[in-house]
Order: structure tokens, then C-alpha cells, then sequence
């Protein structure tokens, strides 16, 4: 680390003020320990035709942050500037961007699209074979004043007019996160019993974008009671403290032993997992949202013949802009809440 | 057993001749021990209005039957007729059957459904609540000379005029089993990659059912090269034998490192579904056909972010008769062969 400063300080004395940002680093010291740091770094400067330079105006953390912090992320290098989510002025843009001016407020993709790929080509930007989760991961990412998108056009989103930036950061990862693995991939329908397992910030956006389909009941299963009393206010018919350890009784009891239409995994652990299983319907779809670092048990033995669909997904932000036209409807019940909400739940 | 023989010789002796029959009877002695034997049995008669008795022309066994006899259906009593699998002709029918008429020839599906509870209205006739899978297990099946089938008007097919009723037996489940849990919910597009592990019959029925959709290729995986042979005969465009325990390998060699777009399961056994989990590509589906007695290991931790679906499905016969067209239709290339390359798989 000490290393670090003394360039960083050599950066600063040769460029101008201008020239240089803080920014916060993830350091990993000799020994393996991991560590981050507010830290002066050069500003970005472009580097490819499709290239921008944002001004961050707000970024926000991400559980996958945490992990980075616990060293389960090994892909991060000593020295990556962390983050993937943010709210920003655009700085510079490459010769090639063609979507974006200097001046231009925008929401940054945690996901970085080159619009040009097989995958990208199909929707499935998270395995964009030249971006997907790069920011904060393989390059520097937006937990600083400035931050270099590659991929410009794909990768960045339009501010509205009058639109409160700060809370549109929220659109940057978890509500589409939680919109697309969770509500989408449960495929909720109206009527339909949902069970959203883990209410911090992502299951309380699964919470809220769960009810864009009105499904009949949604119950919230977590083992804090704050985050609980905000899912009941939040839209949630009914929650259940899993502390004691017997919420999938008392699901099965709720739905008159049928068993939830959907599960969605809103924490990332195998007992959140086990819990899903245990109370999804003959039918019903199993969501994860979550992050794993183990392998999980698979009830195959109980449920081969129950008719079930489980998925996966690391968001791909194809649903961003849908989601900022519902922020931006009057009519929607969130449109006021959402970072109350969210911020609340953390 | 000696005590049911008695009561049998007493059925006999007391009706006419044309009231018993044969029927292959499944027994639970005092030891638990398990076994089976041919024994003259009451015709069955009509009990509800929605009954028709069928008299058997062809019968077969399916993979279910030898858990049974292991002894891993706890459902099954002692003293039950075997068998879910049939074609014959109406005998008799109940007063509340409009369908059908004595004289008709018949398909009988694996799946008895009453028509009108919730699950059948929505097409998910496996989880009738008044049928499902029955015959066989909670009453007498159709491994015998004649059979009670409950729900007739929804669980009876009528046989097309002319049509080989021999052949037609596939469709009481191998067929739709193979197409609804394999190749339905492994959503195979054109041009998809496809892996189907297993090739006994319903592997086979998978690949045959699987070429509707025209899939760029098909990997058939299977230990025994007498199987790989047919599988290679009948439209696999690579055959990959997994006795060397290194088929996962072979298939991302085979498709440069992506893994395939459908892995199909068609074993019902843990190796089997770890094998799917390590060649299934990103965005991918995992199609479980399999009965399994065992949990197997999900590996989330890698594949929390690569977007894949698993799915499970005790068969819903919903698709007997869009498979009925397909064996009639002149052009389509199973048409002649598929019974003797299922039987060939066997």
C-alpha cells in the first residue's frame, strides 16, 4: 500500500489539479489480506473510439462489492477502483459513441454491452464477450469522480429531463437485478402466490417490481424484523420471521399445504436455497437471485415429478429502460418510494 | 401370497368363465421381499360412471415398473396389478362417458385425468387431483387382460383407423415423456446444441422428438456402445461413450469450450445430473427426465451468473395427440421406425 501512495502522490505532483481524482481502491497485501482506500488516481482519459468519461454523480454498494472486500472475488486485481453502479454527467466521449454528448446526465449499466457479440446480439448482455460485469471487477470501476465506459452506447442510459439522478441510481443493478432474475425468471402471473426468501434491498425490489404482475399474495421471509416491517409496508400480504427456523411450515400452512408459484432467492446461501424447495407448488418456479460461494443440495428425490423450473441469472439490464419508463409514470405506487424503500431495507 | 391365490381360486370357482382373467400381480411378503407373478384375477366392472373397462391388445413395461418391484414405490400395496402403459378396446363404459363407445380402439395414457380440477384446466394433468399417475400404483393397472380406467373421457385417446395399435403404445408415456420433461422444457430452437445423457428408450425418444425442432446437433452420452449405435442411426449427429468418465470434457471439446444449449437428463441418477451441470452452456437449459431416488449437488457457485434454467416434469400426456399426428403424418421420418429402434434401445 505504501507502495500505491508514493505513485499516486508521484501522479499528482506531475499533472495538474485537473488531472487527477479521488477514488476508492481495492488493495490485496502480500500476506493476502485485502483492504480498501480512499486514494488520488488519474483521471481516466479515453482510450477507444466507443470509449466515455463519466462524472460520477452518485454510486451506491453492492453486496458483490462485500464479497470483492472478503477476497471471493479473485478475478479483482491489487489496485482495481471498485464499483459498478452510478449516476453521471458525461465528460469526454471517443470518436465512435454516437448515442452520447458531453453534458449528457446518464445511469451507468453495471453491465457493460458491446451491442455486437452472439450474446449481446440475443439480449443475454451479461455474457457480452467483451463486457458483462467488468466495472469494478476487470477494470476501473465507478467508486471514484470519474469512471471510463467502454462501449459507450451500449452500456449507458439517458437521464430524463428533471428526473432525481440520485435515486436513479437504484436502476444501475438492483432493480433490474431483482426484476429480472427474481420476478421475470419466476415468470410471476396475477393470482399467483409468491415467496420472496431475504428482504434486504434486492428482495425488497423483488418485493416491489413483483407486484407489477399482481400476483395474489407475497410473502416475505427474513430473520430481521425492521426489514420485515418494511416489506409489510411495502407491499407484502404477509411475512414471516425465519429465525425460529420453521418459515417453510408456516409458508405451507399459508397456502393450505399447496406450496408458493414462485420462490424467489433473495440472500445467497444453501439454507435460503433448501428453504425454496421446500415450499414451491407442483408447478412453480424456483428464481435465484442470489450470489453462491458453495455448492447447494438439490431435492431431486422429492421433486423430479413436482414439475418445477429452477434458473439462475447475473442481470443483464435489458429491462433498464422499461423500469426507468415505470419510475417515470405517475400512476406507479414506487415511484416515491423506491430509494426510501431500498435504503431503508439495507 | 398363498392367502390371495386362495381368494383368487375362489373368484373363479364362483363366477363364469369370462369373469376372471390373467394379470401380473405385484406382492409384498410379511418379510417386505418383493415379487410379482401371472394370476388368474376378477375382470374389473365398472364402479363409476366416468369408468370405461378396456380389454388390452399390447402393454409394456417402463422404468417405474422395476422401482416397484425394488421396492422404492411405497405407494403400491400389495396384491396390485401392474402396469400404466396400453392399447386396447372399449369393453364397457359408464353411463357419464360421452367420448367413447364399446368397439373403440384406444390409447391409454400413464396419466388419468379427471378434466376438472384445477391442475387439469390448466394442463398440468400429472398433478390431477383425483388422478395423475394411478394405474398401476393406487389401482390396477394394465398389465393384465383387461383394466378399469377411472376418467375415461379424459384419459382415453381414440387410435386412428388403420394405424399400427402395436406401435402405438409408445404414446402412453415413453413418447410424451421423452418430449414434455426432455425436449418441451429444454425449449430446443433451431440451430441449438443439444446433449441428451441416457440412450435407452427414452433417451432415444428424446432424440427422435428433439429433431422437430431441428437442432444444428445432437450429443448422445451413454456407457454402452450397442445404444450409441441406434442413437447414431436414428439422428444423434455424435455419439460420446462416458464409461472413461470423461464426457464432459469430450462435449466442450465438441462445441469449442461453450458447452451445449439443452442438456437433456435421461438416466435418474446423480452422475448423470452433475454431467448436465458441467456441459450446459450460458443461457442454457437443463431438462431432468430422470426418476430419482437420491438429492443430487446443484453447483450454484458457478452457476449462479450463467443464466441457465433447470427444469423437472412428471408427464402431462398433454401432447398424445400432437405426437399421434406426427406418427401419422407420412413425411415424418420416425414414422416406420420408431418402435423398433426404442425396442432396439432397450
Amino acid at each position: 500500500m505504501a507502495q500505491v501512495d508514493q505513485r499516486q502522490a508521484a501522479a499528482t505532483l506531475e499533472g495538474s489539479e485537473t488531472t487527477t481524482m479521488r477514488a476508492l481502491v481495492y488493495h490485496i497485501a502480500a500476506d493476502g489480506s485485502t483492504s480498501y482506500a480512499w486514494s488520488e488516481r488519474p483521471r481516466p482519459r479515453i482510450q477507444q473510439a466507443d470509449d466515455a468519461i463519466v462524472r460520477i454523480v452518485t454510486s451506491t454498494i453492492c453486496g458483490t462489492d462485500l464479497h470483492i472486500l472478503k477476497g471471493d472475488v479473485p478475478s479483482v486485481a491489487d489496485g482495481r477502483i471498485l464499483g459498478h453502479e452510478g449516476v453521471g454527467v458525461v465528460e469526454d466521449v471517443g470518436a465512435g459513441v454516437t448515442e452520447f454528448r458531453p453534458g449528457d446526465k446518464v445511469i451507468i449499466s453495471c453491465i457493460t454491452s458491446c451491442s455486437k457479440c452472439d450474446f449481446c446480439k440475443r439480449g443475454m448482455l451479461s455474457h457480452c464477450k467483451h463486457g458483462g460485469w467488468i466495472l469494478g471487477n476487470l477494470i476501473d470501476g465507478t467508486q471514484a469522480e470519474y469512471v471510463r465506459i467502454p462501449y459507450a452506447d451500449g452500456s449507458l442510459y439517458r437521464v430524463p429531463e428533471g428526473r432525481d439522478e440520485d435515486a436513479l441510481v437504484m436502476l444501475s443493478d438492483t432493480l433490474p437485478t431483482a426484476f429480472e432474475c427474481g420476478v421475470l425468471n419466476g415468470q410471476i402471473r396475477p393470482g399467483d402466490t409468491v415467496a420472496i426468501v431475504g428482504a434486504g434491498p434486492i428482495g425488497v425490489a423483488a418485493l416491489l417490481t413483483a407486484q407489477l404482475f399482481s400476483p395474489s399474495r407475497i410473502f416475505v421471509i427474513d430473520m430481521d424484523e425492521n426489514r420485515l416491517a418494511t416489506a409489510g409496508r411495502l407491499g407484502a400480504t404477509d411475512v414471516v420471521n425465519s429465525a425460529g427456523g420453521n418459515a417453510g411450515e408456516r409458508i405451507l400452512q399459508l397456502t393450505d399445504g399447496r406450496g408458493v408459484d414462485v420462490a424467489i432467492e433473495a440472500v445467497g446461501v444453501p439454507a435460503s436455497v433448501e428453504l425454496c424447495q421446500a415450499i414451491i407448488g407442483a408447478g412453480g418456479r424456483i428464481a435465484n437471485i442470489g450470489v453462491h460461494g458453495k455448492p447447494v443440495t438439490l431435492h431431486l428425490e422429492s421433486l423430479w415429478d413436482r414439475n418445477i423450473t429452477l434458473t439462475t441469472r447475473l442481470v443483464d439490464t435489458v429491462t433498464l429502460p422499461t423500469l426507468l419508463k415505470l419510475v417515470d409514470a405517475e400512476s406507479w405506487r414506487w415511484r416515491h418510494s423506491s430509494r426510501t424503500a431500498l435504503i431503508s431495507a439495507i
